[in-house]
């Protein structure tokens, strides 16, 4: 089977952009690694209407990406907090790509200051970096033309 | 500065996302990726209308991603070509880290047949692997845990 008779529904990058590829998405996301729980805190940061952020939380959490955890502050009544699940956390990777090609690419020329949010190992204050790399012994770090994709088992035939 | 006093619009993911993060378009790389080039390939592959492809690739191409190129065949009109451009490749760790939270969270448990996609190191037929690792001298492999984020340089406060 060739790439183009495979069923693009059944591809992962297509299941994936289903349940969390939607630009308020990643960004609330995106907020929820750098430790934005409260819905507040999210519209207000984000610049989202209540509407839209009601809409992507409550999809973030049927995804099972997000969690709702009641909490309740002195005088209100109880609400939620956002945390990530373990299957969120495991975006983390999505995130700071798309982080790591912003900063290389989207710059303002005219306003050259260098990074919006500074991402550091925190044991030795050096960056962090996504790489792909092979799994196999040597663990070399690859490019895109160092590689060869194929129909997996799960690929389907187009209808 | 703290996170939430940042500007969020001058965040590389947020620039990111404006540019190319919209399904569509990262389904169109996505088939980029895997070879894909002409109009009908794209259109028919993905399932997209006239409408969305042409919109979807004039932004890619706009945003620098995407090249044009002209071909033409025997007895046709000339008709253009879509190519990834250099900072279209950069992309490619972002498709892949998509497609590896799929590939752990979105398979169907009903029909566990594994990847819709293999893609291996060529030289060694080993898978491949997105990771996060630390810019330091040991290279070593981290977590969400292991990191942390700050406001950067080019953090503005929020208005």
């Amino acid at each position: 089977m060739k790439w183009l008779e495979t069923d693009t529904r059944n591809c992962p990058v297509h299941r994936t952009l289903d349940l969390v590829g939607e630009k308020w998405s990643l960004l609330i996301l995106r907020d929820a690694f750098n430790g934005v729980r409260r819905y507040d805190d999210f519209r207000r940061h984000i610049g989202l209407s209540e509407a839209v952020l009601a809409d992507r939380l409550r999809k973030l959490v049927a995804a099972g990406v997000l969690r709702a955890v009641p909490y309740r502050e002195p005088g209100s009544r109880t609400r939620n907090e956002y945390r990530l699940t373990p299957k969120g956390v495991d975006l983390w990777p999505v995130l700071l790509a798309l982080k790591q090609w912003g900063d290389a690419h989207t710059g303002d020329p005219d306003d050259p200051a260098g990074p919006a949010l500074d991402v550091h190992h925190t044991a030795c204050g050096s960056p962090v970096q996504v790489v792909v790399r092979c799994t196999g012994e040597d663990a070399e770090l690859l490019t895109a033309r160092e590689v060869t994709a194929t129909p997996g088992p799960g690929a389907r035939a187009a209808t």
